[in-house]
């Protein structure tokens, strides 16, 4: 017996729920129900069915590709997040039905020039853009040609985030380190130190204020000063800070990146060799990991799936107000670790 | 005065070429004598000429689209030399005029059916494959359709690499531990020891290889083997090795990873404080450069040149036989770093 080609139709009978929500879970499966969507996904398995994306985009002109510029690797301790994203990314949008593209520019000015080719050469439907910034040509090109996109991080140095009407995603870093900081404080760690970064910066900024929100009430604020350092993005600066913050009474630091907290565990694992260093970092790269370095992690993969349900919504027309929310502050979550015993010689 | 758009053509006689010498710069640039190359490419740029994809595809039916499975990302020290090969592909691809695309797979077998569906739904010119084995269903499977691929990195576990009909680009990892040996050597050390995996692989006996090469001669075979330890891929792993093979007399140690690396570092500066440790480690890692380890850097970008250059010549029907070499080992660097020092407690 032939087994006939399943059909959306047909599909549908099988699960006794109607075409369009067969077409809904291929194609829009955000406004489906968990447990339709579960029914269907299951059916669709078993029956063997596979969608053409070419069929696909020709009954709804899209091209299911969307574009991303690939940054110079970032280098240093910290560069590997933006190559996390582009991982869940390309998971989250194949999961959707949708293809990543990559291209390079040297700056924003050059991406509106790669995004015009893009969008002549390949049709894409869309783009996610990082690094968004106060009066970004790309924002301004993107937003003049109706092209849908959704930004990795808030735009930074302008006003108000959550008042511009594109979307975006970002990690709550205050968030982040006063929970870092009030898990040191429940340890038992009275007086806690921030290592900041000596470069202005939002992210920096937020992590530092997240600390001194945690840290509101147990110090004064004579006190708390006397307990925050800055220092270079770098291991030395994290061993220098964690050197003057020791000298001054903290008793565990909370470091804006890795490479700081790296720089400071390793500092106070010499200066205090009995004693466990109390640090956490941020970013939680695989360094952190490999030295068991407890560190705050972002929750890249829930930001991709954001990103891709927002353009998805866009680009399949789902109406303006409803739909995934388009300003999402996510909270890092805390790895804690105990820290790898390197050995002493016999 | 109206300025009229630059042609092929015009852009011919301003040089006093011929209109296929510029297409040739413009399409297959490995054709043209650099000099000329180089002329041509200055008239484009000074006349703004500015070759349309979409038109560009027309004339030569190629989607100008190349595809690569994005692994998870690896975790752990050393993994991110595919992200750093992603980054370099994607530079190379579009200074020749290609696209990347990325898509994940969960195995070989499911790489295949996504390589079948990228086919049909945006007709992709070629692929790159990472990871590639004996008896790989990819290989085969591309083969038997004709579609152009090119591999970074030799199959493994199959018959001489240099035997098979499709290109690969690697990495000679003999020559680099054998060029971080003689450098130790020639730094004054006698006793160079070897830090590898537990694990058997390939790249993992290619390493030892290069360090027993430039040892041969130094010492007997006897003493040779008691240089050598074996380890998990760790910094615990690499702390352990180093202390086994310091109380067998080894003074400097050449390893199979900067993971293990970071950990034999670790160990030497606490067992010898006085002293600094030499230990080069593999794959030149962030972690690498923030601590100040020496290590044998890949070089990514060439070979990222060298797939592209490969796909390149066969997407534009250059003749077999000509064109880039089908397989090409390249030696990495070796990066020699002072450790940094993170200070004592004053």
């Amino acid at each position: 017996m032939v087994r006939k080609k399943p059909t959306l139709v047909s599909l549908a009978e099988a699960v006794g729920v109607s075409r369009q929500t067969v077409s809904n879970v291929l194609n829009n499966p955000e406004r489906v129900k968990a447990a339709t969507r579960d029914r269907v996904l299951q059916a669709i398995e078993e029956s063997g069915y596979r969608p053409s994306a070419a069929a696909r985009q020709l009954r709804t002109r899209r091209s299911m590709d969307l574009g991303m510029r690939l940054r110079p690797a970032a280098g240093g301790i910290s560069g590997s997040v933006l190559d996390r994203l582009l991982h869940a990314l390309t998971e989250a949008a194949q999961d959707s039905g949708y293809r990543l593209t990559l291209y390079s520019a040297g700056d924003d000015g050059e991406e509106v020039a790669r995004i015009e080719d893009l969008l002549h050469a390949a049709d894409l439907d869309g783009f996610v853009l990082t690094g968004v910034h106060s009066g970004d040509p790309r924002v301004d090109w993107l937003q003049e040609h109706g092209v849908p996109f959704a930004c990795f991080g808030r735009p930074a140095n302008g006003p108000d985030p959550f008042a511009v009407p594109y979307p975006w995603v970002d990690v709550d870093g205050a968030a982040g380190t006063a929970a870092a900081t009030r898990f040191l404080r429940d340890s038992g760690y009275a007086a806690v130190g921030f290592v900041g970064w000596t470069a202005d910066s939002a992210p920096g900024e937020e992590r530092r204020d997240g600390w001194r929100r945690a840290m509101s009430g147990y110090q004064s604020a004579g006190e708390l000063a006397e307990l925050q350092a800055e220092a270079e993005d770098t291991v030395e600066g994290g061993a220098g800070a964690a050197r003057l913050l020791l000298e001054r009474g903290a008793e565990a630091l909370v470091c804006a990146s890795d490479a700081l907290a790296l720089g400071a565990f390793a500092y106070l694992r010499s200066a205090v060799p009995g004693r466990i260093p109390a640090v956490v970092g941020f970013d939680d790269t695989p360094v952190a990991e490999a030295v068991g370095l407890s560190s705050l992690s972002p929750p890249i993969a829930r930001a991709a799936r954001q990103i891709i349900e927002v353009l998805s919504h866009r680009l399949s027309g789902g109406p303006e107000g409803q739909g995934p929310r388009r300003h999402l502050l996510l909270e890092p979550s805390l790895v804690v670790r105990t820290p790898r015993d390197l050995g002493r010689p016999s």
